[in-house]
Protein backbone atom coordinates (compact mmCIF):
# COMPACT_ATOMS: atom_id res chain seq x y z
CA UNK A 1 0.00 0.00 0.00
CA UNK A 2 2.95 2.58 -0.20
CA UNK A 3 1.45 5.19 -0.77
CA UNK A 4 3.91 8.69 -2.35
CA UNK A 5 3.10 12.15 -1.98
CA UNK A 6 5.49 14.67 -4.19
CA UNK A 7 5.46 17.94 -3.72
CA UNK A 8 6.99 19.93 -6.07
CA UNK A 9 7.02 23.64 -8.25
CA UNK A 10 4.48 23.63 -11.02
CA UNK A 11 5.36 23.24 -14.34
CA UNK A 12 6.34 20.39 -15.55
CA UNK A 13 4.29 18.32 -18.18
CA UNK A 14 1.93 15.64 -18.36
CA UNK A 15 4.71 13.51 -20.20
CA UNK A 16 7.12 14.42 -17.44
CA UNK A 17 4.15 13.61 -14.82
CA UNK A 18 3.66 10.43 -16.84
CA UNK A 19 7.29 9.22 -16.38
CA UNK A 20 7.42 10.41 -12.97
CA UNK A 21 4.49 7.81 -11.75
CA UNK A 22 6.12 5.47 -13.87
CA UNK A 23 9.55 5.84 -12.58
CA UNK A 24 9.00 6.04 -9.15
CA UNK A 25 6.66 3.50 -9.12
CA UNK A 26 8.44 0.99 -10.48
CA UNK A 27 11.23 2.02 -7.80
CA UNK A 28 8.75 1.02 -4.89
CA UNK A 29 8.22 -2.27 -6.29
CA UNK A 30 11.92 -3.15 -6.69
CA UNK A 31 12.74 -1.99 -3.10
CA UNK A 32 9.73 -2.61 -1.05
CA UNK A 33 8.85 -6.01 -2.49
CA UNK A 34 5.15 -5.33 -4.20
CA UNK A 35 3.24 -4.90 -7.03
CA UNK A 36 2.97 -2.00 -9.01
CA UNK A 37 -0.95 -2.31 -8.34
CA UNK A 38 -1.08 -1.37 -4.53
CA UNK A 39 1.38 1.76 -5.51
CA UNK A 40 -0.28 5.16 -5.14
CA UNK A 41 1.59 8.69 -6.47
CA UNK A 42 -0.16 11.94 -5.87
CA UNK A 43 1.96 14.85 -7.18
CA UNK A 44 1.29 18.26 -5.59
CA UNK A 45 2.17 21.28 -7.12
CA UNK A 46 2.73 24.65 -6.40
CA UNK A 47 3.92 28.38 -7.31
CA UNK A 48 6.87 29.51 -6.76
CA UNK A 49 5.45 32.33 -4.33
CA UNK A 50 4.22 29.23 -1.85
CA UNK A 51 7.65 27.91 -1.22
CA UNK A 52 10.36 28.95 1.25
CA UNK A 53 14.17 27.99 1.12
CA UNK A 54 16.82 28.89 3.85
CA UNK A 55 14.11 32.02 4.90
CA UNK A 56 13.43 33.53 1.59
CA UNK A 57 10.48 33.81 -1.28
CA UNK A 58 11.33 31.43 -3.70
CA UNK A 59 9.74 33.84 -6.00
CA UNK A 60 11.98 36.20 -4.87
CA UNK A 61 15.48 33.99 -5.74
CA UNK B 1 -7.80 17.76 17.85
CA UNK B 2 -8.14 15.15 15.30
CA UNK B 3 -7.43 16.54 12.35
CA UNK B 4 -8.53 14.88 8.75
CA UNK B 5 -7.03 15.15 5.40
CA UNK B 6 -8.62 14.20 2.86
CA UNK B 7 -7.11 13.73 -0.88
CA UNK B 8 -9.35 12.96 -3.67
CA UNK B 9 -10.17 13.79 -7.43
CA UNK B 10 -11.22 16.85 -8.39
CA UNK B 11 -14.87 17.50 -9.66
CA UNK B 12 -17.01 16.54 -6.40
CA UNK B 13 -19.89 19.61 -5.31
CA UNK B 14 -19.73 21.82 -2.61
CA UNK B 15 -23.21 19.88 -2.04
CA UNK B 16 -21.30 16.62 -1.19
CA UNK B 17 -18.16 18.61 0.35
CA UNK B 18 -20.68 19.28 2.88
CA UNK B 19 -22.06 16.07 3.68
CA UNK B 20 -18.68 14.53 3.58
CA UNK B 21 -17.34 17.41 6.15
CA UNK B 22 -20.76 16.47 7.92
CA UNK B 23 -20.68 12.51 8.15
CA UNK B 24 -16.23 12.53 8.36
CA UNK B 25 -16.65 14.70 11.69
CA UNK B 26 -19.45 12.44 13.00
CA UNK B 27 -17.66 9.44 12.17
CA UNK B 28 -14.60 10.80 13.96
CA UNK B 29 -16.55 11.92 17.22
CA UNK B 30 -18.09 8.45 17.51
CA UNK B 31 -14.86 7.26 18.05
CA UNK B 32 -12.13 8.79 19.06
CA UNK B 33 -14.27 10.12 21.66
CA UNK B 34 -14.23 14.21 21.41
CA UNK B 35 -16.25 16.54 20.23
CA UNK B 36 -17.12 17.76 16.86
CA UNK B 37 -15.47 21.49 18.27
CA UNK B 38 -12.26 20.03 18.20
CA UNK B 39 -12.38 18.17 14.51
CA UNK B 40 -10.84 19.55 11.38
CA UNK B 41 -11.10 18.24 7.89
CA UNK B 42 -9.22 19.52 4.98
CA UNK B 43 -10.05 18.53 1.73
CA UNK B 44 -7.29 18.62 -1.27
CA UNK B 45 -8.82 17.84 -4.87
CA UNK B 46 -5.95 17.26 -7.54
CA UNK B 47 -6.40 16.59 -11.28
CA UNK B 48 -6.25 13.17 -13.23
CA UNK B 49 -2.98 14.28 -14.18
CA UNK B 50 -1.39 14.32 -10.62
CA UNK B 51 -2.46 10.84 -10.01
CA UNK B 52 -0.69 7.69 -10.66
CA UNK B 53 -1.67 4.28 -9.52
CA UNK B 54 0.07 1.06 -10.56
CA UNK B 55 2.34 3.09 -12.65
CA UNK B 56 0.28 5.28 -14.78
CA UNK B 57 -1.42 8.59 -14.75
CA UNK B 58 -4.91 8.43 -13.78
CA UNK B 59 -5.66 10.35 -17.12
CA UNK B 60 -4.47 7.85 -19.08
CA UNK B 61 -6.97 5.10 -17.79
CA UNK C 1 -9.17 6.72 -4.73
CA UNK C 2 -9.78 8.94 -1.62
CA UNK C 3 -6.90 8.82 0.92
CA UNK C 4 -7.93 9.75 4.19
CA UNK C 5 -4.88 10.76 6.79
CA UNK C 6 -5.80 11.24 10.59
CA UNK C 7 -3.87 13.10 13.23
CA UNK C 8 -4.36 12.97 16.46
CA UNK C 9 -2.87 12.05 19.90
CA UNK C 10 -1.93 8.84 20.60
CA UNK C 11 -3.81 6.44 23.03
CA UNK C 12 -6.90 5.13 21.27
CA UNK C 13 -7.25 1.18 21.50
CA UNK C 14 -7.59 -0.67 18.09
CA UNK C 15 -11.33 -1.07 18.57
CA UNK C 16 -11.36 2.54 18.28
CA UNK C 17 -9.18 2.34 15.60
CA UNK C 18 -11.43 -0.37 13.74
CA UNK C 19 -14.43 1.56 14.13
CA UNK C 20 -13.17 4.77 13.23
CA UNK C 21 -11.87 3.09 9.80
CA UNK C 22 -14.98 1.17 9.37
CA UNK C 23 -16.80 4.52 9.85
CA UNK C 24 -15.19 7.27 8.21
CA UNK C 25 -14.72 4.81 5.17
CA UNK C 26 -18.49 4.75 5.02
CA UNK C 27 -19.16 8.72 5.12
CA UNK C 28 -16.39 8.67 2.50
CA UNK C 29 -18.55 6.21 0.71
CA UNK C 30 -21.66 8.19 1.07
CA UNK C 31 -20.25 11.49 0.04
CA UNK C 32 -17.70 11.14 -2.91
CA UNK C 33 -19.74 8.45 -4.60
CA UNK C 34 -17.28 5.80 -4.71
CA UNK C 35 -16.76 2.31 -3.37
CA UNK C 36 -14.93 1.47 -0.23
CA UNK C 37 -12.46 -0.96 -2.24
CA UNK C 38 -10.87 2.59 -3.01
CA UNK C 39 -10.28 4.50 0.22
CA UNK C 40 -7.18 4.01 2.06
CA UNK C 41 -7.50 5.79 5.68
CA UNK C 42 -4.06 6.02 7.57
CA UNK C 43 -4.03 7.03 11.10
CA UNK C 44 -1.12 8.42 12.59
CA UNK C 45 -0.20 9.07 16.23
CA UNK C 46 1.42 11.81 18.29
CA UNK C 47 2.62 12.06 21.79
CA UNK C 48 1.14 15.43 23.64
CA UNK C 49 4.37 16.77 24.08
CA UNK C 50 4.62 16.75 19.73
CA UNK C 51 0.91 18.80 20.21
CA UNK C 52 0.66 22.65 19.77
CA UNK C 53 -2.44 24.65 20.17
CA UNK C 54 -2.59 28.51 20.96
CA UNK C 55 1.37 28.84 21.10
CA UNK C 56 1.40 25.73 23.76
CA UNK C 57 2.59 21.83 23.84
CA UNK C 58 -0.35 19.70 24.82
CA UNK C 59 1.45 18.36 28.02
CA UNK C 60 1.58 21.68 29.29
CA UNK C 61 -1.97 21.85 29.58
CA UNK D 1 16.09 19.17 7.45
CA UNK D 2 13.24 20.40 9.01
CA UNK D 3 10.31 20.87 6.44
CA UNK D 4 7.51 23.05 7.75
CA UNK D 5 4.03 22.40 5.74
CA UNK D 6 1.54 25.51 6.51
CA UNK D 7 -1.92 24.50 5.33
CA UNK D 8 -4.41 27.67 5.57
CA UNK D 9 -7.26 29.39 3.30
CA UNK D 10 -6.24 30.97 0.65
CA UNK D 11 -6.25 35.15 0.10
CA UNK D 12 -2.96 36.00 1.85
CA UNK D 13 -0.04 38.57 -0.12
CA UNK D 14 2.96 37.49 -1.39
CA UNK D 15 3.60 40.31 1.25
CA UNK D 16 2.11 38.01 3.81
CA UNK D 17 3.92 34.92 2.19
CA UNK D 18 7.12 36.42 2.16
CA UNK D 19 7.26 37.35 5.95
CA UNK D 20 5.38 34.30 6.88
CA UNK D 21 8.45 32.35 5.65
CA UNK D 22 10.90 34.28 6.99
CA UNK D 23 9.77 34.14 10.60
CA UNK D 24 9.04 30.54 10.90
CA UNK D 25 12.05 29.88 9.25
CA UNK D 26 13.87 32.10 12.24
CA UNK D 27 11.40 30.34 14.62
CA UNK D 28 13.10 26.76 13.58
CA UNK D 29 16.54 27.88 13.41
CA UNK D 30 16.15 29.26 17.01
CA UNK D 31 14.78 26.27 18.41
CA UNK D 32 15.92 23.41 16.45
CA UNK D 33 19.68 23.98 16.07
CA UNK D 34 20.01 24.22 12.74
CA UNK D 35 20.95 26.88 10.02
CA UNK D 36 18.23 28.60 7.56
CA UNK D 37 19.51 26.84 4.68
CA UNK D 38 17.79 23.66 5.71
CA UNK D 39 14.46 24.73 6.53
CA UNK D 40 12.00 24.20 3.78
CA UNK D 41 8.65 26.21 3.85
CA UNK D 42 5.64 24.61 1.90
CA UNK D 43 2.44 27.19 1.78
CA UNK D 44 -0.89 25.53 0.55
CA UNK D 45 -3.86 26.99 0.64
CA UNK D 46 -7.61 26.21 0.37
CA UNK D 47 -10.88 28.08 -0.65
CA UNK D 48 -13.66 27.87 2.31
CA UNK D 49 -15.32 24.84 0.50
CA UNK D 50 -12.82 22.56 1.26
CA UNK D 51 -12.06 23.57 5.22
CA UNK D 52 -14.50 21.69 7.84
CA UNK D 53 -14.62 22.78 11.43
CA UNK D 54 -17.15 21.04 13.86
CA UNK D 55 -18.85 19.37 11.29
CA UNK D 56 -19.16 22.54 9.49
CA UNK D 57 -18.14 23.90 6.06
CA UNK D 58 -16.16 27.19 6.58
CA UNK D 59 -17.92 29.13 3.61
CA UNK D 60 -21.29 28.25 5.25
CA UNK D 61 -20.24 29.92 8.52
CA UNK E 1 13.17 21.16 -4.35
CA UNK E 2 10.90 17.99 -4.58
CA UNK E 3 10.00 16.63 -1.35
CA UNK E 4 8.63 12.41 -1.15
CA UNK E 5 6.81 11.36 1.27
CA UNK E 6 6.58 7.87 1.53
CA UNK E 7 3.67 6.03 3.69
CA UNK E 8 3.99 2.46 4.17
CA UNK E 9 3.28 -0.51 6.77
CA UNK E 10 6.55 -0.48 8.97
CA UNK E 11 9.10 -3.79 8.90
CA UNK E 12 11.27 -3.03 5.69
CA UNK E 13 14.92 -3.30 6.33
CA UNK E 14 17.70 -0.08 6.49
CA UNK E 15 18.87 -2.17 3.08
CA UNK E 16 15.98 -2.01 1.34
CA UNK E 17 15.26 1.74 2.75
CA UNK E 18 18.72 2.61 1.48
CA UNK E 19 17.43 0.92 -1.90
CA UNK E 20 14.12 2.77 -1.75
CA UNK E 21 16.00 6.11 -1.05
CA UNK E 22 18.32 6.01 -3.88
CA UNK E 23 16.19 5.12 -6.35
CA UNK E 24 13.02 7.08 -6.03
CA UNK E 25 16.09 9.82 -6.19
CA UNK E 26 17.09 8.86 -9.27
CA UNK E 27 13.24 8.39 -10.70
CA UNK E 28 12.60 11.95 -9.58
CA UNK E 29 15.95 13.59 -11.24
CA UNK E 30 15.52 11.93 -14.42
CA UNK E 31 11.73 12.94 -14.96
CA UNK E 32 11.53 16.70 -13.07
CA UNK E 33 14.83 17.86 -14.42
CA UNK E 34 16.43 18.80 -11.31
CA UNK E 35 20.12 17.44 -9.32
CA UNK E 36 19.79 14.59 -6.58
CA UNK E 37 20.97 17.41 -4.37
CA UNK E 38 17.85 19.18 -4.04
CA UNK E 39 15.81 15.92 -4.03
CA UNK E 40 14.00 15.07 -0.05
CA UNK E 41 12.70 11.82 0.51
CA UNK E 42 10.85 10.86 3.99
CA UNK E 43 9.69 7.53 4.89
CA UNK E 44 6.68 7.56 7.09
CA UNK E 45 6.10 3.73 8.41
CA UNK E 46 3.11 2.83 10.29
CA UNK E 47 1.71 -0.74 12.45
CA UNK E 48 -0.91 -2.42 10.33
CA UNK E 49 -3.32 -0.88 13.40
CA UNK E 50 -3.22 2.08 12.21
CA UNK E 51 -3.73 1.67 7.99
CA UNK E 52 -7.59 1.15 7.01
CA UNK E 53 -8.53 -0.30 3.20
CA UNK E 54 -11.80 -0.69 2.26
CA UNK E 55 -13.26 0.28 5.74
CA UNK E 56 -11.05 -2.68 7.60
CA UNK E 57 -8.05 -2.21 9.57
CA UNK E 58 -5.23 -3.90 7.57
CA UNK E 59 -4.66 -6.17 10.82
CA UNK E 60 -7.59 -7.83 10.43
CA UNK E 61 -6.85 -9.14 7.30
CA UNK F 1 -7.36 27.82 11.24
CA UNK F 2 -3.53 27.54 10.52
CA UNK F 3 -2.45 24.06 10.48
CA UNK F 4 1.39 23.44 10.84
CA UNK F 5 3.25 20.34 9.90
CA UNK F 6 6.76 19.97 11.32
CA UNK F 7 8.77 17.28 9.89
CA UNK F 8 12.18 16.89 11.65
CA UNK F 9 14.91 14.51 12.72
CA UNK F 10 14.18 13.24 16.24
CA UNK F 11 16.16 13.88 19.17
CA UNK F 12 15.17 17.51 20.39
CA UNK F 13 14.16 18.03 23.88
CA UNK F 14 10.53 19.05 25.35
CA UNK F 15 12.02 22.50 26.08
CA UNK F 16 13.36 22.92 22.54
CA UNK F 17 9.43 21.63 21.05
CA UNK F 18 8.27 24.08 23.64
CA UNK F 19 9.68 26.82 22.49
CA UNK F 20 9.35 25.88 18.48
CA UNK F 21 5.40 25.72 18.90
CA UNK F 22 5.38 28.94 20.80
CA UNK F 23 7.90 30.88 18.46
CA UNK F 24 6.30 29.12 15.62
CA UNK F 25 2.78 30.18 16.71
CA UNK F 26 4.03 33.63 16.92
CA UNK F 27 5.26 34.06 13.48
CA UNK F 28 2.06 32.81 11.88
CA UNK F 29 0.06 35.39 14.04
CA UNK F 30 2.12 37.56 12.85
CA UNK F 31 1.71 37.31 9.49
CA UNK F 32 -1.11 35.56 8.99
CA UNK F 33 -3.34 38.32 10.67
CA UNK F 34 -5.27 35.85 13.04
CA UNK F 35 -5.20 34.90 16.72
CA UNK F 36 -3.04 32.29 18.47
CA UNK F 37 -6.04 29.81 19.38
CA UNK F 38 -7.16 29.07 15.79
CA UNK F 39 -3.12 28.15 15.40
CA UNK F 40 -2.57 24.31 15.49
CA UNK F 41 1.19 22.91 15.38
CA UNK F 42 2.44 19.02 14.67
CA UNK F 43 5.84 17.86 15.93
CA UNK F 44 6.66 14.71 13.29
CA UNK F 45 9.64 13.20 14.08
CA UNK F 46 12.10 10.49 12.20
CA UNK F 47 15.15 8.25 12.94
CA UNK F 48 18.35 9.13 10.74
CA UNK F 49 17.09 5.74 8.80
CA UNK F 50 13.96 7.25 7.17
CA UNK F 51 15.35 10.05 5.82
CA UNK F 52 17.25 10.55 2.17
CA UNK F 53 18.51 13.42 0.83
CA UNK F 54 20.61 13.56 -2.52
CA UNK F 55 19.69 9.77 -2.94
CA UNK F 56 21.19 8.74 0.50
CA UNK F 57 20.46 7.68 3.75
CA UNK F 58 21.17 10.38 6.76
CA UNK F 59 21.90 7.99 8.53
CA UNK F 60 24.89 6.70 6.14
CA UNK F 61 26.35 10.56 6.00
Amino acid sequence: MPIVQIDMLEGRSVDQKRAMVAKVTEAIVETANCTPEVVTVIIREMPTTNLGKAGKLRSDM
